[in-house]
């Protein structure tokens, strides 16, 4: 949860934070409210956000592979492919999680309290919740502050929106893109939260984007699935999945542009790559804001054997603590990486192996290079924005995964979280 | 390696180190050195070790199953299998692993140095190295100081030959067991090292057995391997895998017990259950002083659909480093249990689910449990040996996994390791 315990100050904003944040501007079909409900333990934090859409938007989402999801989470699943959607509606405090059969009945009076006084059907009103897991919460929770959320909606709540979702983040996530589908201008905007718990193979924490586009939901599906393997599934902070992780997608129809019923239609080619680079900015907020983080790092590996393999690999480069510890410690530590290689259990040849920290070429079939000279590693290693590259010269596969190091800050954060 | 950088202190001692080591006693038909080659930083500390065992000594082992292996992984796998060991020589300070041919070179010259020096075969000497990754070593860098070593050997070298191989250790390792085959009393010697790269599904840091039973090379190694799985290959620290993972086990035949030609003879029954149990005392110490560790956590994990579904369960609760700084902050946050069980990937059912810490139940059915008092765990959570029980309520698997909490020592002995 967002608060700290008492006794503890908050940790300081990431040094990686954005320098000017996102300003996101109106966006037709949308209203937002936000309000201190009471859910985090800090005296009137914001922590309960409700985003209202236009009757006939439609809705994508890709929903955390966790054997154990949320209350949330379930209720997502059952209704995404209805593919309709007339609210989120996201508190941050509580994730309603192994809450038992008492979590499921919170989401059904949540939901039916925000369908009813929007008048919507209860399959179109998404829910997610973010905060202690396994902490039973009283049924009308949410529900009861639903009214006072309708009462305050407006065209301008997007900022407060990005706040009211945050729990231990270091600073509000969002993104906006303008783009165009055929002749039209649109408009998608993204707001995020997550620092901790984030790993790749699903969508990693909680993301809520909108766009005026009007695009079946079918078509969405594929538009966010494909841009979430490339942003939210490829970066990892600390291995661990949450319970609720929950990207959302919706898109209110208000723009008047040419008709797309496929998500190759060549019309979508800008809409695609502006929604792709909005998601990966969130994503990388993401990662910047990795609790304790310090750096940003990059991993590329080449020539794997399959572009699954790449990613095995660079994933298990991006979570290993060794790897992460060394950046830390600004030592280029480029064994470890080998390691790290070697323990990913795919194909691999030691002696074809070659690693470049920061574009300087390290090793080079399995030895380190003649002439090696540690002085332009040693500078980029004190940056911020770390990049390793990794050859493994036996095929075409290839994978970039983010991450960022593990420093005392993640031990100060998650040693204490729950006091 | 073993030194310290510069302006630091070497990282204090194990709070859970043993408070009285075990004594090797000699073993009959093996002769121990040590010295100091100068193949770690720090002046005048033990770096070499050599363990000459007589003829007609039969050796099993288990090694990494990294795909990136360093050359003497890759040299005692290929002579394993011929099951006749003259000696082991091991050295700290350098991996010799990423070291291209040259690596496989140092390997050879040290193996014909030191069969040379025995009057062995080749396929006889067993090779393990231990510190720096990527580090180029002169061929002759061991093979030099086989000699010296040689003019050493005594009965009594166990002690020293255990401090030889510590590399970060803060203390070192060691047991003993005396048990019987028949009637004929039988001892077994182990040392041990490793605080970090410690994960399990391999022979998981470097380990030396030795035995005076007589026992063919393939009941040794049908022992070995399963003792292996039920210690060394169910204990993490990090979730990472060394390069150099290897576990060998020596039996020089010099005891006088009835012939044994099975590893399911009756008459071994006494000595399976001592070398399991040896094995395992090696392991936890290895736990106990993973980087940083100031508790031992045990993972207990029932009722999964399959031994290997439990075993896999218990790994990702023992990796997930929020769970680990959890227990660091003596946080009893079991939410991070859910999450992790959830994470593995593994059949689990939510609502199933029960957890208990130190034998106090905290959830069961998915809910917490009515009346939970949350004391007697708080108490339990301040010890130095933390006890998870997982029954996931669905079928018989169950498994055992050891790991150590998440703490500011592993970030500051890994942050500047290589410095």
């Amino acid at each position: 949860m967002a608060s700290v315990a008492p006794g503890r100050e908050a940790p300081p904003v990431s040094p990686l934070a954005p320098t000017s944040p996102a300003d996101l501007p109106p966006l037709a079909g949308v209203r937002l409210a936000s309000m201190a409900a009471g859910l985090k333990k800090k005296q009137g934090a914001l922590d309960l956000m409700l985003m209202e859409f236009a009757a006939g938007t439609t809705v994508a989402g890709v929903l955390t592979k966790s054997k154990c999801p949320s209350a949330p989470v379930d209720w997502c699943r059952k209704n995404l492919d209805k593919g309709k959607a007339r609210a989120f509606i996201v508190n941050a405090g509580n994730a309603n999680a192994f809450t038992g059969m008492a979590g499921d009945r919170t989401v059904e009076h949540t939901v039916s309290a925000t369908a009813k006084a929007l008048g919507a059907k209860a399959s179109e009103i998404f829910v997610a919740s973010t905060g202690v897991i396994g902490q039973p919460v009283s049924q009308d929770w949410i529900g009861k502050h639903v009214p006072d959320l309708v009462k305050k909606l407006t065209r301008d709540g997007w900022n407060a929106a990005s706040e009211a979702i945050r729990t231990t983040d270091t600073f509000a996530k969002r993104a906006t893109r303008t783009t165009r589908i055929g002749f039209e201008t649109v408009t998608i905007n993204g707001i995020a939260k997550g620092s901790g718990m984030i790993a790749p193979d699903m969508a990693t924490m909680l993301a809520f984007v909108a766009t005026d586009a009007k695009l079946p939901a079918d078509v969405l599906q594929t538009l966010l699935k494909s841009g979430a393997d490339k942003s939210f599934n490829s970066i990892t902070v600390d291995s661990d999945t949450s319970t609720s992780d929950t990207l959302l997608l919706a898109a209110t129809g208000q723009a008047t542009h040419a008709k797309i019923s496929s998500a190759s239609d060549a019309n979508l080619k800008s809409f695609r790559a502006a929604l792709d680079d909005l998601l990966l900015d969130l994503a990388l907020q993401v990662v910047r804001d990795g609790e304790g983080a310090q750096k940003q790092i990059q991993i590329n590996v080449t020539g794997a054997s399959s572009p699954k393999s790449a990613k095995i690999i660079a994933r298990a480069i991006a979570n290993s603590p060794l790897v992460k510890t060394a950046i830390a410690g600004e030592d280029a530590n480029w064994g470890r990486v080998v390691m790290a290689v070697g323990k990913a259990g795919e194909p691999a040849d030691r002696d074809k192996l070659s690693i470049a920290f920061g574009g300087t070429q390290i090793t080079k079939n399995g030895q380190i290079v003649d002439g090696y000279n540690e002085k332009p590693v040693v500078e980029h290693i004190k940056g911020q924005e770390i990049v390793i590259d990794v050859d493994l010269a036996l095929g075409k596969g290839a994978a970039t995964v983010w991450t960022c190091d593990l420093t005392h800050g993640y031990i100060d954060i998650n040693g204490s979280y729950r006091s």
